[in-house]
């Protein structure tokens, strides 16, 4: 269905959650605070929100215990703690994760009276409290998306829901890059880099999201320099690494993910590989695949020679995956099984994909 | 205030009404379709909204007598149809004139117990019957703004209310435009092109607004041999020339309209010059003012050579304003006293705009 809906209020500007605090203090009367252990108490960002909910008296308060990769029971965990402190809004800070939850535990305390089977509930009501986010990473666009990915505990098995949740407002600083380490940084800005072109080599793929993937390469390939380690990032890139985030986002919003996702997802449940570098271990070999013209535009866009120096720039950046090489075959082809199961993924490959192509793909890192 | 917010749910495609007459339906229970004499009924859109409810078992009915720049007496009388129908929500079919008066004609049921003085009340609250919006011209994009400009009869003046009313749903379709004649598509065209360069030469210009701008721009050049004359539009033409107007309506949404467009109210009020072809006059003195490396992208991305090639394509397209040249300066002198009482449209303007700058832009196709 060719079209656009991305109807997050987006502000994107240094000090946006003091700037914007009375909009962000009008979604309830109480916020849950949905964060991780450490970084938003480092980055500014959690002061900067409570500061300015105090300012607007706005009570709140806050669960910070979303691990990588939040859990279901997480969830219910920050559900439980919500309805104790009677809270009627969501605020997550921090990235993908952390985001993600805000979103899924804003629709569990919507509907109070489900147990943790409603997360994956595909025919359930996805009314859920009203969200904000602010994200303190450079990959997820989870700020500007309805898409929750959560993990199975039970199943091993990480997947987005089938709700869709978007937040009604999204506050973008790329001041909170400046505490991120390294790595990071260079896996967040990857898994953005994965979300526009997977956007782009997408049947879903059209005129508007290719509008967002546009103007997403054009500003992720500002800051190419620092993956390459030809100088360190300074503020402008952070808010271009911010910016090509929130972009890619809104590309992905449209199309969902395809292969490279699909594929990372095993790798990080079972070898603890950071969720960017995962899926970007696998975007080499997607674009391998692609139509020349598709392919070319792609990496000339984004700043790359040629998949050559996409696949240096990326080491460069997010370093070797770290695991044997019959552990890490042996891995992917359990990714494959897995991505064969949910031919979804598949499906929005503009190319053939068959089992033949899908292990080209999977297993073009290991066989270069 | 960087960012980005578009929160209408927009299907650009064939056949758009039918495919998406379930969730058209879903906005209330008996509409008021607003429309203007003749362009409806002979476009086929009509038909395709009555068809679609109808298949939904919603109940509708029409207020036909919208004008070119819709009075606010008109509002108020397709208001007083809509609660004597029981209408609860509006739909609007056409060109910038019906789709601008759908949104304040839901206003104004909404508020019911308030009078005509309330279109223009600027601290009034904006909510609104649900409305959405098919477009049957390609210049407005109304479809995504939350713009309503209307001319009071009294004053002789037309300008947008104070109010922000988004549609609900857009359903975008190339195909009503086969049906509009050549003068029409060309002024709607020229209009969807100065929204563009609006929207970039302004002080409100982001990444967020640049990313429309640029992907408008693009499309709108691929249909610029028709306006050449080299060819006859064909149906890629019109679906281009429809989502052109629709990422200028996204751009423009973020940053408002400039001097060309503040320029133009006076020349449509007092000469009947279609809106578009009266914005498209000023745009060539606009661009000649502005930076030089602005004006190179914008005229190049949208397949110009420079100021000199743009105003033989707008003249071949649009034609001669009907005016002799003494009346026609006497009308941009009030055209210029006027848009200097509304500082704001000044304010916006990148470059120092004073009374001398704001005359040579007003004068210049007159002085060329």
């Amino acid at each position: 269905m060719p079209g656009f809906y991305m109807p997050v209020r987006v502000y994107e500007e240094n000090e946006a959650v003091s700037r914007h605090a009375a909009e962000l203090a009008a979604l309830g009367k109480k916020a849950l605070i949905v964060t991780g252990r450490n970084s938003a108490f480092i980055n500014g960002s959690f002061d900067d929100v409570t500061r300015a909910l105090e300012g607007q008296g706005t009570a709140w308060s806050v669960f910070r215990d979303v691990e990588e990769n939040p859990s279901t029971d997480t969830i219910m965990r920050a559900r439980d703690l919500g309805l104790e402190e009677g809270a009627d809004f969501v605020i997550g800070i921090g990235g993908g994760s952390p985001m993600d939850a805000a979103k899924a535990v804003a629709l569990m305390i919507r509907h109070r009276d489900r147990d943790i089977s409603y997360l994956y509930s595909p025919d359930g009501d996805s009314s859920a409290l009203p969200v904000a986010e602010i994200p303190t990473t450079c990959g997820t666009g989870s700020e500007v998306t309805a898409v929750s990915v959560l993990t199975d505990p039970v199943k091993e098995r990480k997947k987005s829901i089938p709700h869709e949740i978007f937040p009604k407002l999204a506050l973008i600083d790329g001041k909170y890059l400046r505490f991120a380490g390294k790595s990071v940084i260079a896996n967040t800005a990857f898994d953005a880099l994965t979300h526009l072109i997977e956007s782009y080599l997408n049947t879903k793929s059209d005129a508007y999201s290719r509008m967002c993937v546009d103007a997403g390469l054009a500003t992720w390939a500002l800051s190419q320099p620092v993956f390459r380690g030809e100088r360190e990032p300074d503020d402008s890139d952070f808010v271009h690494m911010m910016r090509a985030s929130a972009m890619a986002g809104m590309a992905i919003a449209h199309t969902a993910t395809t292969i490279p996702h699909g594929l990372s997802y095993t790798m990080t449940v079972k070898l603890g590989v950071p969720h960017g570098k995962a899926t970007a271990y696998f975007t080499a070999g997607y674009l391998a695949e692609a139509d020349e013209a598709d392919r070319n535009y792609l990496l000339e866009r984004a700043g790359f020679r040629d998949i050559g120096d996409y696949r240096a720039v990326y080491r460069a950046a997010c370093g070797e995956i770290d695991a044997d090489g019959a552990l890490l075959r042996e891995v992917i082809e359990a990714a494959v099984d897995e991505l064969v199961s949910s031919p979804q993924k598949l499906a929005l490959t503009p190319f053939k994909t068959d089992g033949d192509v899908l292990r080209r793909i999977a297993f073009f890192e290991t066989e270069a």
